[in-house]
């Protein structure tokens, strides 16, 4: 029994609560325990009144550091295979407090999913030494609104047609990265379980998407509508379909219109209106019954470029259990200001913003997890322990992981981070700061020895 | 004491709960009493379970059974004068549970504000057959956006130019109308109490506006912000400046983007962004930390037509302690299909629709507020208590008239509303019916006996 580790003195984030208490954990198995009765002698680590949250999940980051988890997996850089790349990154991204992520694929030809995809899938190892824990890959489009596609290559987004059918989709990312080889990749076995891809963002509105976000997400991949044209109702049918979530709230999708209330709509609840016409409400909408039980999470981008502060508050306010904050992070993220190569583009990072060289066109954001974190305190007042949600349980939940990850509780992965609040000159409200990380009952990143 | 009224097996709307008990009314001054102690040997009438709920006020009509509160006060129609045919609608008005309520007047050239306005002041009478009460005017324009004037007479709002300053308001509705004459009419005067006209809508960002809006309210008139082309942050300086209020919220005003987040934005409470570029947020947007106190009321028209069932669930969850139901209701209220006169124009009533004649602009509502309120329960999920705060207790706090109107205290007026719940085919909701309506104290109308 010796072997456990014991923190003492702690503020734990359990739900929306910071409570006082003592951590157990098992570096062997890397889990959480209950406290052990007797205890053992084992010296207690004083954390000082520090704060313990579950380590960040991030659903939506497309690369950091340098590298974009998209970029060719076939050639080296600077003498350094993908593989070896991708763990670099892994092992930053860690100390940022994330210890688990999806790492998310733009828009890409076929050929690049079928080459990528397959590193990008669950980690499948408890080496704490990894760095941050890929939960498997989200596949960002091909299949947008072609009016809708940001940044992501246009190419791309054309070669996807305009149709979604199931067939397209996985010829496009390849049903074994998809479907678990075991069912022999079929849609529509009982018991499939997803293989690298976890998650997809497609636009519902797209003829057969309907179909592809029921059958996909019967077989466990978590579907969320982006990138997409659709109205109120267009909306509403993706997630009546199978869908649980929206990708980053407010970009790339209508914006809300007092009789056409577009995706931002959705987030309130159901309210079956049966418009066709979208300049009216038919008479119908007078028998509309609120059915308050199919409310989407959400990716938000709380960047202070994407999105303005006072919408940030607005959507915290509709449905403050649905959301998730995402950093949408490119390989920008820990870089200087300046103007680098992007694929087959260039992007430049100016402060917060990053754009398409020459343009005002937003491209992703340059900034950390902790960072939207800070930023969604100070704008809409949430508390620490509720603001910490957004980021750890909430986003385990829309992965269906919330007895593994996201959470402090015996039995669970020993992922967390210690963080110190901070006054910052000017501000109200203190940030929060890394101070330690730990990855699977090890702890792998200092902040006062890094 | 045994004029004492006590009314008994009630279900009482007392805050956001229904309260099964007793109600005690003195008849002779109109308010409600607390139990008196010893009981009087009243025999008590017996509600059967029924809702009590304060009476309904108002705070947007302009007019209702043919009549137009705007309309020239100098003509007789039908051989009836201006003042017979304003106490005909307010005795009907009073029959759909509405008490109290702001007549409004849509904008008008300055000759008509100085005629019609002594007519709507508050009611300044007891007796409790004259109808629904005046609780004063609301003069909805004309110092409106030019650009969001809706059905607003053109004439009238080019006429108030494209300054708002204190002086050419006072000069537009006649200082008299403003401020009590016993304050010589003078902004300023510390003891200033509102004459006729008890809230006025102004478009905040109209140069000017903002001294208006200071002097007015402090001058105790309601100043709401609407018909307006504000963006978020000239929105926040109209409230910051002593506006309370939004009109309709949605209509007539910028729509959310999420980069300017417009009207809407200020209803969650004031993120100070300093942002000059409505495409980019600065980098101060990052130093922004959210203040909760300056949240105003807002108005919405929940007919079915003005806006989407959706949007009304998006601002209930938003800011539910702001909501504020009003029906903007046009003579056509209580009218059949078809096309009518209104002052200088037509108007085509064909459902909850009431159209500009030959156009498809919406021109105000034909619903009564309890429309609205079943309406909003139905799109909402909110119960019974909590919907009818938007109509009782909000609107008179809106006003400042908590202890008076909008409530079932003791010591309140007596104004209140017996409502049954009747279920609906095709809903799963059931609606209220207006049963009977008492005014100080007296019961007014008896849908038994009519």
């Amino acid at each position: 029994m010796s072997d456990l580790v014991h923190l003492t003195n702690a503020r734990l984030a359990h739900g929306d609560q910071l409570i006082s208490g003592d951590l157990w954990l098992d570096p062997k198995t890397g889990v959480f325990l209950p406290p052990p009765n007797p205890a053992p002698s084992t010296s207690a680590i004083d954390l000082q009144d520090r704060i313990v949250a579950p380590g960040f999940l991030d659903l939506q980051i497309n690369g950091a550091y340098g590298f974009d988890f998209s970029e060719d997996s076939a050639s080296n850089h600077n003498g350094r295979s993908y593989t070896e790349r991708y763990r670099d990154v892994r092992r930053k991204l860690i100390t940022t407090g994330t210890t688990s992520f999806l790492p998310t694929m733009t828009s890409q030809l076929p050929e690049r999913y079928h080459q990528n995809l397959p590193f990008l899938g669950p980690s499948n190892s408890r080496d704490p030494f990894n760095g941050s824990e890929s939960l498997g890959a989200h596949c960002e489009g091909p299949f947008f609104a072609h009016n809708k596609m940001g940044v992501h290559l246009p190419d791309a987004i054309h070669a996807s047609g305009t149709t979604s059918e199931p067939k397209r989709v996985l010829d496009t990312f390849g049903a074994s990265n998809l479907l678990n080889p075991d069912d022999g990749s079929r849609l529509g076995s009982p018991k499939s379980i997803p293989s690298h891809v976890r998650m997809i963002t497609i636009a519902p509105e797209r003829p057969g998407a309907l179909d592809t976000i029921k059958q996909l997400s019967q077989a466990g991949i978590i579907m969320s509508i982006g990138h997409t044209a659709a109205n109120y109702q267009q909306a509403r049918a993706g997630i009546d379909a199978g869908a649980t979530m929206i990708t980053h709230l407010y970009n790339q999708m209508n914006g809300h219109h007092h009789r056409e209330p577009g995706p931002l709509g959705i987030l309130g609840g159901a309210t079956d209106v049966n418009s066709q016409n979208e300049t009216r409400i038919l008479e119908q909408a007078m028998d509309a019954d609120v059915n308050l039980s199919h409310r989407p999470y959400f990716g938000l981008i709380a960047d202070g470029n994407h999105v303005h502060p006072a919408s940030v508050l607005l959507a915290h306010l509709i449905h403050p259990d649905g959301l998730v904050l995402v950093t949408d992070a490119l390989l920008l993220l820990g870089g200087q200001d300046g103007t680098i190569d992007w694929l087959t583009r260039r992007l430049t990072k100016k402060g917060v913003s990053v754009t398409l060289e020459g343009t005002d066109i937003i491209a992703g954001s340059c900034v950390t997890l902790l960072q939207c974190l800070n930023n969604f305190r100070r704008w809409t007042g949430a508390s620490i322990p509720v603001a910490l949600q957004a980021v750890t349980s909430r986003p385990a939940a829309v992965l269906g992981l919330s007895h593994r990850k996201g959470t402090l509780r015996a039995g669970a992965d020993a992922d967390f981070v210690v963080l110190k609040e901070e006054s910052v000159p000017g501000q109200s409200t203190s940030d929060m700061v890394v101070d330690q990380v730990w990855k699977f009952g090890v702890k792998v990143y200092d902040q006062s020895s890094p």
